[in-house]
């Protein structure tokens, strides 16, 4: 019971691109004489195809893709391929998230998904109907159990809570399963993968059946996908694994016992994160067909985080670093934004803004007269620096990246249309203490001072006006930090937040900075996914909404 | 059976403010001495709550401030409260959509929703499990099927599908209801109140019973409810119905045939969308706590209705139009701006924009030295007013209105960070030839030209060029908006646009312009819907996706 496992890194909507690449891999697998290949969910369409799934005339011409595919693949082993299957009877939802087996250049069968992703990122619901019972492919002699990504992920919660009433992979082993195949196309967070493994071989180990498991990779949009497809054997231990933010073929036999290739890898977060932010930001460019990329450089922490991500992303001749100081800026910035791109190899160009500065300060001189400067001027510096940016953009095409941090973006301690402007937010999910740690990592890594010291030393300040810290407007990173992951990740109000000990408050301040940056984070864009739960799809908020909580 | 419908205006997450206005609202209701009073749909909580669902504090406490609302109406009618219900089983996901009959001081039974909406601007698989089985609630000697909203939503589609396998009516109906509740949270759309009424009313009519349906009414976001609550007798005729756009509160008498009170209403779409627009901004402005706007004023077709319904929905006085001329503003625009502000009755505020421009240029000369002037030129002056728009916000606490339309929010006729910059987008959902119809309408209603006529009469231009008009870079508007409604509003493709007479090469010049706008709509602000599709929380489309369309 060969096994080829295809992680691919396909395009969302690109039918004859993916095909083409599905196609390609199949071929590659043959060499390996697998009795099934199989490709990651909805590989034809590319995950999450979203609301594409809405146009009937897409998934029409996927499915003459997929005849093609098959006819293409005639005298290739038998595939698993994803794709979207229309509803035949009816009623309910229109379409099944399905896998069509191709063998003997045809369609041969389809297997659809019973449960199916409504939470976070996900909504599955919107589009597909579930299945109705189990259903087992032949491969070999042997059942194999066809199951799609959720249908492995219903075991209890922290609450002790089941989210579907029926578990899919009980099904098919009662109905004979010998083997369990699962298609899924799983994000990446930090940790995941542990759980992933954990849950598969607890599986395998409480049913006695080996499983194998491919995972899509690639960055799509907000999300990136890790790879690291894997099997198991009927005792859950882990037989195989592939690379992790890469494509990957892995080849096993799930009747023959024994570790095939487990792919060398690193489960440190700080690694993880980085190689995620780095297969993101590159595939949103490629994807989105920007060759070039470009960011305010001010010699702060985040931008020099942001800075290096692209230049492994892009490749540092690729890169501009925008140096945009204005009279608050310190000489200590510029140094330091200039030592970075010196130590990245990446071009930079430095404007002056107080050009702008000055010619708004006239211009809005009547109407703001007798406001004392505050709020309005700092975001105009803000704004000039976008508006600088976005001009280099639509000069040279080229991909402007925004560099708030997740603890900013959490509080609306940035300026939208400002320093939130940009294409991709590379660093929107990474919390300020943990943009801290992946920047010493990557010294670490690299051997040298990538990110200059100094950079990493330096208090952390807008520097929008004079002696400026994050620290007047903030509580210290580190509290700050530890309430927004209660709050944001793991669910909890300012009640529960202060029965934990935290000072209230700060939680109550915190906690209202969240509210009152609902509409700026609506207009953000798309950040990076690292995390159990980040700002964008995952995430949401009304606007117009009033506080609920009792005060302190 | 005398039932009392209270079309309120709740506060998403104002959950004492909301049993506050209930409780008031079932005071005044007790005269009419209803058997039963009925809030709309999650009425506790305001709809839509979205992810405060998410959080156990929230739901929580909505428990105990509906445990304090009942034992507030203990001498009261029996009243139907609309909350969420935690799932008290250990399977399936956490609430249910729920109804609580508050009797003798306490919640004496619950009801709750069998189908739940998901699809386009609809999560509610994201948070709730449906209810199994039909709920009799017995009043007055008679027994009333309880429904919620999407319960009577389950007819055959145009394409003869029906998108549930259950019909929950039908199962009431059959386990003895003599007559049918709805509590609704139904967002406006135009036309949709003659779609609920046709739909109630054969229901009635199929199944021999009478209904009383309830909606909430006001804006939330992007959705503005309309009321219009409703109740039809046993036969199918209409007996009641609420006004629209405004609070109300109806009592009909179910087992009493006749003609009860239908207010006065105008079916028109200019009137509806008008009114839609005027609620949603007033609403808008009011539960983020704004009691003033402003907005950039052209001279435009757009900026000029954003100003009427502005002033309607503000209070004049409230309003400040600013006028940002650029040297490639025409006399005309500015003098048709000044006509406008003085028609609505509106102060107005003007800063020329070249200061900044010549900064700009200034700045960015080096970097940009031999790349002939275009869209960086055009979307700097955007920019430009974008930023002063902002600094007016910043100084004056005001909210401020952009004014793109649909048709121009589809192609990306519009520049990020620029004209799409505001706090709420008040006609991004109407299509240009909306816009005109609606301005027309505003002044034979006003029986005065409240915009000015050669506002309506000029070639719509951007005025970021010399001599430069919309449709140098459109296709005219009448066929652009033919075009996209097929493709957004009905989910056509190509192929099936070009099928049905439309240029081919204009279709898949919009479709891809279309595509490629998607990055920019990621961010623009919440619009107010009033068409079957609208950009935002209903339109879930991937950024970095590829063509999937064959070209013609």
């Amino acid at each position: 019971m060969r096994i080829s496992l295809l992680q691919l890194n396909t395009v969302v909507g690109d039918l004859a691109g993916n095909a083409e690449k599905i196609a390609a891999a199949v071929r590659e697998a043959a060499v390996h004489r697998p009795d099934l290949v199989v490709t990651p969910e909805l590989a034809l369409l590319g995950y999450p195809p979203r609301d594409l799934l809405l146009m009937q005339g897409f998934v029409a011409r996927s499915r003459e893709v997929l005849d093609g595919l098959a006819a293409d693949l005639a005298g290739a082993p038998p595939v698993l391929v994803g794709f979207a299957e229309p509803n035949p009877g009816r009623n309910g939802r229109p379409l099944y998230n399905a896998a069509a087996l191709l063998r003997d250049g045809r369609v041969a069968q389809t297997f659809r998904k019973t449960l199916l992703s409504t939470y976070d990122v996900f909504d599955e619901d919107r589009y597909f109907e579930p299945a109705r019972g189990p259903q087992i492919l032949r491969v070999d002699g042997h059942a194999v159990g066809v199951s799609i990504c959720e249908d492995v992920w219903n075991g209890y919660d922290v609450r002790n809570r089941r989210r579907y009433r029926t578990d899919p992979i009980e099904e098919l082993v009662r109905s004979g399963a010998e083997a369990i195949v699962n298609i899924s196309a799983s994000p990446f967070t930090a940790g995941k993968q542990g759980l992933r493994e954990r849950m598969l071989s607890r599986i395998a180990r409480e049913h006695r059946v080996p499983i194998a498991y491919v995972n899509q990779v690639g960055g799509n949009d907000d999300l990136v996908f890790d790879g690291r497809s894997c099997a198991f054997d009927a005792g859950g231990t882990l037989v195989a694994r592939g690379k992790g933010f890469d494509e990957d073929l892995i080849t096993v036999d799930l009747a023959r016992p024994g570790a095939w290739r487990i792919a060398d890898d690193d489960f440190e977060p700080e690694s993880e994160i980085w190689r995620a932010l780095v297969l993101g930001t590159r595939d949103y460019a490629r994807k989105t067909g920007f060759s070039s990329v470009h960011l305010g450089l001010s010699g702060g922490i985040d931008s020099s985080l942001v800075a290096a991500v692209a230049a492994e992303a892009m490749g540092k001749e690729n890169v501009l670093g925008v140096l945009l100081p204005s009279p608050y800026s310190s000489r200590g910035s510029v140094e330091d934004a200039r030592d970075l791109a010196e130590n990245l190899g990446i071009r930079t160009v430095t404007i002056p803004i107080s050009p702008a500065m000055d010619a708004f300060d006239g211009m809005l001189a009547e109407i703001c007269a007798g406001h004392p400067p505050g709020v309005t001027e700092e975001n105009l510096q803000a704004r000039i620096r976008a508006t600088v940016l976005m001009a280099i953009s639509n000069t040279f095409g080229s991909l402007l990246l925004s560099t708030g941090n997740k603890s900013e973006l959490s509080v609306g301690y940035s300026t939208i249309y400002g320093d939130m402007a940009g294409g991709l937010a590379v660093i929107a999910d990474v919390p300020k203490g943990m943009v801290y740690r992946i920047a010493r990592w990557l010294n670490r890594r690299s051997g040298r001072s990538v990110i200059p010291e100094q950079v990493i030393a330096k208090v952390p300040s807008a520097e929008l006006r004079p002696g400026q810290t994050d620290q007047d407007s903030l509580p210290p990173y580190e509290l700050l930090d530890a309430i927004l992951h209660r709050h944001i990740d793991c669910y909890e109000s300012a009640d529960e937040i202060v029965a934990a000990g935290f000072p209230p408050k700060t939680v109550h301040a915190v906690l209202r900075m969240v509210r009152a940056a609902e509409f700026k984070r609506k207009q953000a864009p798309p950040g990076i996914k690292v995390t159990d739960r980040t700002f964008g799809t995952g995430w949401r908020m009304p606007i117009a909404a009033k506080e609920w909580q009792r005060r302190e």
